[in-house]
């Protein structure tokens, strides 16, 4: 354990607490039962509840509170939930497991996972809509919620991911493009809802954005090394997939030692995004600690 | 025709194209094309705009503008089309057809009828939260659409739909309790969004809620009589295919005839909410011309 890794550690076990009890609440009493506990399924999968806590982060970086933030926390994780489920489908990436698990599809059937993809990307807005915030603040987060998820955002991402598989060979920049959408529009807006609904100033807002933006990139590049590298028991998912598929990634195109130059290039720009925030150093531990585990 | 539907056609000749070109607009210019293409081509397959236009409505009723309305009538048109192009997947109804064409995934592939229908729930949202509306009936505009939608409202209809395939046999009450959800949740939220944007008094909005509830009833029991009478050529879509899969509908419950009572009540329920609008002639139309339709 170095400094990095054990700020994250820290800054986890104060806030995923919080994260858990919270994220499972609008779906524990209703009449659709079923599909209630396909969507406790999938959010209770765990996992490191990266998007969330980056939002809670940002927000205390520019002196605001967790609980200022904490609704649009859980529009993050919900949003980011359902994108797996979809994304697990068989029309889709076609995967059995995720996080060790069997893929929501598996256990409830493809028609409810879509449905429990649907229901929690609604409650996404549903979350935030309905919470006592500021209104001007909780409108910008809504708008940034629904830029980062959407046509021009994720979704839109995973379309041009899809058709990727079927071209033979693209670029670098369409590679950028498609990972600045499908992974980066999201982490982007994690930084930058924190940064809204914790009150940051415009040009905090722009520094968290720009900080959002190069740990999307770098988060997809220790992604793609992992994939190339780790075995399935490490990640708990089925791994060399991409490979398998012949799909681009960073270590395809770039080889592992060039993919990993570009690691610590995206992690040396968040870096320098925090030097003007008041309170850097969780943001900071979290840029290294995602470089190092694709080491 | 008669008075009814008049109103109802004129109403439509004066809305139906401003709906038409705001819709597809925030889906024009952007990197995934195809699935811009996907979203358009489900958008621009035309249908009454009932939600939509009952929205823009509700806002007349109570002395409110089409302008003031329109966000969250996009809002409501793209959620229904998300839910139409979901509930058409082989997962869920297995449909080929709709509106005469052949449905988004039989057209552009599964993964991105999927992504289409992500797409369209998003930017639901996205086009309210960015309104320029007072704040705090915009808030609660997006509160009602996502509790509409969501897996109180909608998806969670749907869901219980889907497992009510499966079970041999159930009531009045259970049917009730589906449709209310499937149907009925985002019709009463079409009306109660329209009044909140018009600026309703809050009786007004509660009457409005009120004959959302009965004409989404009157609604779901049409459909079902539709279904059970009408010829594919008629509606557009395949027909008989309930009583085919032996799918509990009000006819198959109640007899033609017991579902035609049930309508008129639906229908004069919805009629008596409107006494104490300022303007009232445009929704009692409605009301009365979905009564016809299954005649």
């Amino acid at each position: 354990m170095n400094d990095a890794s054990t700020q994250v550690r820290a800054d986890l076990d104060r806030l995923l607490p919080v994260l858990d009890t919270a994220l499972t609440e609008p779906f524990r009493l209703g009449p659709a039962v079923r599909l209630g506990e396909a969507v406790r399924y999938s959010l209770e999968a765990g996992g490191k509840r990266v998007r969330p806590v980056l939002c809670l982060l940002a927000s205390e970086a520019v002196g605001g509170s967790v609980a200022q933030a904490l609704p649009g926390a859980l529009a993050l994780e919900y949003i980011h939930t359902y994108s797996l489920i979809h994304d697990d489908l068989p029309a889709m990436d076609d995967d059995d497991l995720r996080r060790g698990r069997p893929t929501n599809h598996k256990v409830f059937g493809e028609g409810h996972a879509i449905l429990a993809g649907d229901a929690l990307l609604t409650e996404a807005f549903g979350v935030l809509a309905a919470a006592d915030l500021d209104p001007v603040r909780r409108a910008e987060a809504l708008v940034l919620l629904a830029e980062g998820a959407g046509w021009h955002g994720m979704a839109g991402g995973q379309a041009l991911d899809l058709e990727g598989e079927a071209i033979a060979s693209y670029d670098l920049d369409h590679l950028r493009l498609i990972h600045r959408m499908k992974t980066g529009a999201l982490l982007r807006a994690s930084l930058e809802i924190g940064a809204v609904l914790g009150g940051a100033s415009s040009s905090e807002r722009a520094a968290l954005r720009a900080y959002g933006e190069a740990i999307g990139l770098a988060f997809q590049i220790q992604d793609d090394i992992l994939d190339a590298t780790a075995t399935e028991a490490e990640l708990g998912k089925r791994t060399g997939k991409d490979a398998g598929k012949s799909k681009i990634t960073y270590p395809s195109l770039l080889g592992l030692d060039g993919a990993r130059n570009a690691l610590d290039e995206a992690t040396e720009t968040a870096l320098c995004q925090l030097a003007t925030l008041p309170k850097p150093n969780s943001l900071a531990a979290w840029a290294r600690y995602l470089a190092q585990r694709a080491k």
